[in-house]
């Protein structure tokens, strides 16, 4: 098991409708960057999200946490770097880092899930998941 | 059959996050500004999309219009005027203004809908639905 | 002086474009539904935040948090709670607690701000809008 | 110049924020898509619209239209063929080509653009631009 060990990363552009009247990235998105460096932290895990609904299992967030560090601007490249915190029982935590192309930290953050199934019950990450989730990654 | 002549009347204040770069709303959240005061023009006719769903029937748009007249900015009230233009057979089709405080027109726009039942496939709309937007309005 | 106290109510309905494949309100959402929340406080202490930014003030977000409790759905309406937590010195912090039409608890959170001024450079809350948030709000 | 012959090739893939209660993609978010898919057209001609508004211009979306023609999902891979249709005088004028992984056009579209000064008052297109507009760019 390498939880806390596995870090993936995502690249990104900022895109215009991103940015707010101050000229910046809203904050808003970065919950969305994150889930998208989740996703393709997922992927190259061999895990599909689509997938994992397709087999009727959600995983929700129930926390979210993001420090601002410095503003990012419209076509700025920003690099999210995913790492598995925790992946087996009934939790899953990530947490993340987001760069920009000057190598200057622009936000970091943490997301809690639980897995639900089709009728919106709590279970626990199945047996499948849990395996992907703590492969080696390297 | 009023068609073209109900007009309802709904509004919202510009969120700080549809703002962009510019200092002005982002383009594309008129279509989510639209959406909702069609919206609303249906569950004043006591129509919920959300029953419709939970009946099984989904509308999905298939043509969108937006002419821009004037930006908008953040804290404006703007007040999105719905008329529906044709409300049978297979087509609906909803016609929009939207007006800021000062009475600026400030974009308007059309969008053209057909109904899906539950496997995603063609259907017309619904004798229930189909009399309530043909219900006199006034 | 009277943090902590202050509590504003703020109501929305939740909007289509809100909602994502999982059938609920997408989690960024509720970052943006706070800021509105606490536009709207600010906005009924007679500070409009719009004005704010004419005077050169930008109030920027530097930690938000947010702990999901249950799902919201379209058409939900949704209640914010917002209350001003420290309002005095160079921090602002703001809870929140947003409720749907049947009172329960969907997400409460929390969000620190800085204010920088037209360089983007770390200032104290004007004097001004100290004042206006240090108003007993009743 | 090659007006309506310039075609560029952008990709993105759907987020899960993207997508809405009907399982698909929200239907504002075509727009943003068309955006980008702009934006990179530009970049390749060596034309960053974030220096165009350092430059103090602004292009501003005065008509978009949409014909949406198949659903989209989460995790697709979309791509977006931009062509200039016309870059000279006062108007800009692009249509898109939306496509998924297995070749299915999802959707297409059309914006038109002018070109405002930092106080905002319509002006041509900056000769600067016009000439990158006007590139050969096979």
């Amino acid at each position: 098991m390498l939880e806390g060990i596995q870090t993936h990363v995502f690249t990104l552009r900022v895109r215009y409708a991103e940015t707010d009247a101050q000229g910046v990235v809203h904050h808003a998105n970065y919950l969305t960057w994150f889930e998208e460096g989740r996703s393709d932290f997922l992927r190259q895990q061999g895990c599909f999200y689509s997938d994992m609904e397709r087999d009727g299992f959600f995983v929700v967030v129930v926390q979210a946490t993001v420090d601002y560090r410095a503003p990012s601007f419209y076509e700025d490249h920003i690099t999210i770097a995913t790492t598995l915190q925790k992946g087996k029982g009934r939790v899953m935590e990530f947490s993340y880092q987001a760069t920009n192309q000057d190598g200057v930290l622009v936000a970091e953050g943490k997301t809690l899930h639980l897995v639900l199934d089709a009728n919106r019950k709590l279970v626990s990450i199945p047996d499948k998941y849990q395996q992907i989730l703590q492969k080696k990654n390297l």
